[in-house]
Parts: structure tokens; sequence; C-alpha cells
């Protein structure tokens, strides 16, 4: 986790972490960190690890990309050196890592994609998960398929059905932050995620600003990726119940407050605004750290009381005393501010959330 | 301390801080954090501070100086505005800043320079300590003079008397790893420090290996400050007491021991060198945070040994015990790969030792 020692997440009660195959198959490459034991020695994290397939890093980070039924063939981004990899390949990876969740190999359907173009996409993905599962022999890790099938309601039922024939330990909703509009999102995680098995975990990748997981949350998904509060925190964007904070603002320049006044989280408690901005403006590594530290806490508050909310059976009445929030995210997307885009999937943290049936959690337990 | 929290300084023993007023006259300016509560509060710090006077960042970082009997003019590297820094001045920044111990204002005389230009020089900043003696007002903040005179006995000799008779909380010895040779380093220190008043504080300032810090505490030095530790853990440099580890070095790719086996740092007892090297290439801000652990870790122990070997009178044995250091150290020197240099001197860190009199202790609690 960028800035962050594993102690200090598991204080501020983070439960599970992504990592990003594409990235440490490149450096330092996936058979080094087997040799030194798995990724959970190498990196000093003991609790549960996700891996995604690396398919999105290739797509994301690659303008020639050359994509097969056999896989994709891309040039490594540190040394031009060529890659291919195949669903075969990316449990093969992911196995020698080890983490606890990996991820189908999918293709990320761009948007817009016309209904062919992502019918074909999706079939593509589809075999690509035969393959995965066949290719997969760790029980002690288990394997999540990604659905697809763009913007097309008919596409993403006829995913998660074959999904569900092929059969994996989780489901994956994928193909959304992509650039479509936020009400886009929604609308295709409403009519996704209540098709998918009630009893195992459903995965919304890439998602989301604090009220796009409040809003998903509503529609039964059980966990998140997204790089948005730590990334954001490295820009000095701040996340608070009221909305968002922008610490390099001058108006900040002697305010004595913390970030958000309440917060329980290490920066609110010994730091003020100002000196936030100071080390900000001074570009210096601890306003990175501090940062992170607060949306990170931020998020995972936002993630707990959701559950309380839910095991109390007042998801509605929590989320309408969120009206702050949800304005100011709305505010931020009216003017253009902000927007589901790709880049927020270059994630590099993992938050996760119950389902509305609650059987998330023990599914966890049972991995 | 970049990269670093005050509670992480403090758990590895820490106990004064140098913070850099030229740096914080320019932005957020010392008004502001007076304004703000003063420094400690402003940098959660509630332990000893130290401030330099700026003289030595103004010469340092500018190439266009103009120094006067009136004090030094200069251009902002930040926005090129225009900036005076008398004596006066420099006390009253550093009173608005609130550290526990402040600085004179010196010239610090370049090298090599002729005997008569070390003398006006030396001249230029006695007058300029009488000055900072004259403007000092707030009995709560120790007021330190600065030693000058070049390489020139004679002209270090009129230095210490003069500044004595002047009278100062504590003295330190300037003008000290700006180019000149290891070996005449530690011949001014020899001839300087047995001068000084044995029950106040003697530092050396901008000073330096953890071999240099050993011969001149031989000497009678109490104080240090040198960036050494961090910055060189920021380039992936770390000590240990076989000499220095390169962590990006290919021999480390698949090495599973910690940097210094039986180091108890937070770093050494979690992470392999392979980890530290990975994070490192990879840019991570959390390789610059765990080096810069484990070399303060290196330093603060090292301090601690010697204090330990001062108190049981053994300090020879305990030098002559680290002959793996010195050797290290000498054949750094010797293939010039690392040098006094006034680089050295933009000191972000600042370690205590008690001097030979064991009055250091005493003195810095009755500060």
């Amino acid at each position: 986790m960028k800035a962050l020692t594993p102690e200090e997440l598991q204080e501020m009660g983070a439960e599970i972490i992504l990592s990003n195959t594409y990235h440490l198959y490149l450096r330092p490459g996936q058979e080094r960190i087997r040799r030194l034991g798995g990724l959970h020695k190498f990196m000093h994290w003991n609790h549960p690890l996700l891996t995604d397939s690396g398919g999105f890093q290739v797509f994301s980070l690659h303008s020639l990309v050359k994509v097969s039924e056999e896989g994709v063939q891309f040039q490594s981004h540190l040394d031009g050196s060529r890659h291919r990899i195949t669903p075969e390949k990316a449990v093969e990876i992911q196995e020698a890592l080890g983490a606890d969740i990996i991820m189908c190999l999918d293709e990320c359907t761009p948007y817009p994609a016309s209904h062919e173009e992502a019918e074909r996409s999706l079939e593509l993905t589809l075999n690509w998960s035969r393959r995965c599962k066949e290719s997969h022999r760790n029980p002690d890790q288990a394997l999540f398929g990604i659905v697809q099938g763009g913007m097309y309601s008919d596409l993403r039922r006829r995913s998660v059905e074959t999904m569900g024939e092929i059969g994996f330990d989780g489901y994956a909703i994928g193909g959304l932050s992509v650039g479509e509009s936020k009400g886009m999102m929604v609308q295709v995680v409403g009519e996704t995620a209540p098709l998918l098995p009630a009893h195992q975990p459903r995965y919304l990748m890439g998602v989301g600003t604090p009220w796009d997981i409040a809003q998903t949350v509503q529609q039964g998904v059980d966990l998140f990726d997204c790089v948005l509060p730590t990334r954001n925190a490295r820009n000095g964007m701040l996340f608070t119940r009221k909305g968002r904070l922008v610490i390099k603002n001058a108006r900040f320049a002697e305010d004595d407050l913390p970030i958000e006044p309440g917060c329980s989280c290490y920066t609110c408690r010994n730091y003020s605004r100002a000196y936030l901005r100071h080390l900000y403006l001074a570009e210096e590594i601890l306003a990175m750290r501090l940062n992170t530290i607060h949306n990170l806490h931020f998020y995972l508050t936002f993630m707990k009381e959701i559950r309380q909310a839910i095991d109390q059976d007042r998801l509605q009445e929590f989320l309408k005393d969120c009206h702050p929030l949800r304005e100011a995210e709305e505010e931020k997307e009216a003017d253009g501010s902000d927007s589901s885009s790709p880049c927020f999937r270059k994630a590099s943290s993992l938050e996760k959330s119950p389902g509305r049936s609650g059987m998330f959690n023990s599914n966890l337990k049972n991995l």
C-alpha cells in the first residue's frame, strides 16, 4: 500500500489488500516472490490478499496490445520486453504469488462499445474464464470470475448465467468505471448484482467514491477496490463527510482545525490543516503519509458504519443521513471535476463491505 | 524529519530535532508559525528542538548572496523575492519559531580560504555574534555561538576566546565539512574542542559519518547534526556495523536477510533486503520510510552505545571494537566515493551524545 506499513493498515481496520499482478509479474517477478516465500511474507502482510489478473493494467497502460483468442501480448512499460499472458498464465502467476483470492483473466470491454463489439468481447472473456477455471489447481486460493457485457442488460445477464455454470468462488462485476456516466454505472450494477448468487461474494471492480459505494452496496455489492482514497491523498484531496477538501487551498494557511473535526484518525488527532498544507506545498513525504492515513480511515470507517447499518437493518436511514456527502459528490460530477474513469482502476487499495445478505463475511472466512 | 512521524522518532530514542530556519522563514513564515502556537505544536514534537540561524542555507543554496557588515541579502529559491537577514533578524525569526536552542548568525568561512580571508570572515562572525547576544530576549531559549576561523589554529583560538567573553549557553564548531579532508577536519576539532568550556554543550555542525562522530566524541564533542543518515536512506544507502550497503545492488535480489542481521529496528525485524530492493527500484515511498528508520536507528543506537561506553569509562575499547566500521569508512574516503562536503550541512537530523565530562546531559536538562 503506497506510503503505509501493514501495521498502519491493520490498526485502521483494513482486512484485505489488493496487489497488482501486472506490476509484480514484471518486477520483481512471480517466481522470485515464490522463492522468497510468497507475497504475504515478502510484503509482511499476514492477512487476506487479492491479486487481479494483470489484464486490466495490460489494457490500460499499453496502447499497443494484441488481443487474440489465445491471450494478450504486450511490451513491458519498464524495458520494452515482449510478454504474453494467457488465461493459464494468469492463473499460474497468481498461484506463484500466493494471494488468497485470485481473478480470472478478462477483457475489460471499452466504453463506448456497440452491442456486437461488447458481445464479441464477452465471448472472449467467457472462454478465458473457462480456461482459468480448468487450470486452477490450488484449493487454498479462491478463484473469482469477472462479469462483462458492456452496458447491455442482455449481455450482462448472459455473462452471469454462463459464469455461474462454470462455477467460481465469487463473482466480480467488471467493465465499469471506464468512462460511462455515474447513472449508467449504477444502473448496470443494479441490473447485474441481483442476478449473482446471494451466498457468494460480489465484487465491484474499480469503484469508487463513497457515494458510489453507498449506492451499490444497496444493490447488493460486497467488495470494492479503488485507488481513489490513496491517489487523491497523495494529490492533497481529502475526504470528509461534508465533501472533499483541497489542502493546498490558501484558506487553510492558518487553519488550526484538523481535516475533519471529530475524526479519530492519527492525522486528525495530531495535525492542523495549516501544517498539512505546509507539508504538501513543501512536497514532503510525510504529507502523503498523513493524507493517506486520513483518506483510508475515512473509507474504512464509512464501510464499517455501512456494515453496522446493515446488521441493524437501518441502511436506508444511514444513507439518508449521508446527504451532505451525496450532495457534495453530485456537485463534483455536475461540474465535471470528477468522473468514473479507467485511471481509477489502477487500484492499489481494496476495501470490503458485507452484502445485504450478510453472507460475505462467512464466505471470506471459509476461503 | 523527512518521511517519519514524531512518534517514530521518539520510539527509536531521538531526543532532539534540528529544524531549518531558512526554509521555515520562507515558507510558511515564522509569524504564521508563531500564530499557530510555535514550532513544537505546529509539527507535533513536544521535545527539544534546535533551529539553525538560516545563514548556512543562504550561503549554500544561493550563488548570488550579498554579505555586508549589516547582514546577508539573498533571493528566495522559491519565488525570487528579495530578503535580508541580519543578526537581529535571525534571533527574531528563531524567537518566533520557538525552538529550545537557537543559533547565532555566522558566516561559514569557505574552504579553501587564505589566513587573511578567514580572519576577515571571523571578525564578521564575531561582530554578528555580539549583536545576536544583545538582541536575545527569551530566557527559555538557549543561544549558542558558532566558532569559526577556517583551518587556522590561531583564528580558532581567537574565536573561542572572544565567543567565551561574549558568553553563550553552548558553543558550536562551524565551518567544517565544507570540502576539507577528513584528517584536517579531525585536526581542527581536536585543536578547538578542548578550548571550549567543559561544562557547556559543544556542538559540531554538519558532521558526519559514524566514524567521524566516534573520533570527534573522543575529542570532546557532545552534539552533532547531519543529513547523512536520512538523505542516504532516501538514496538507498544503508549503514551497518560492517560498512554501507547499496540496496539496489543486484546481489540483494533474492537475499532473504534483513539489512543487518541482529538489528532490532522495525525494518530489520520485518523486511528482507530483497523486498527493500524491490521497493527502492519501484520508487515506493515506503522504501524511503523503511530505509530512514534503519539508518536513524543505526545512528541513534551507535550514539547510545558511545554514551554507555563513556559512562563505563571504556570508550577506547568500544572504538577499537568498531574497527570494521572504521576500515569501511576509510576505504570509502580513499576511493573518493564519500567526502565531507557542504551538502551534508543541509541537515534535517540531529543527534546528541554526551561529552566526555558527562556534563552535557545535565546542561540540556537545565536549558
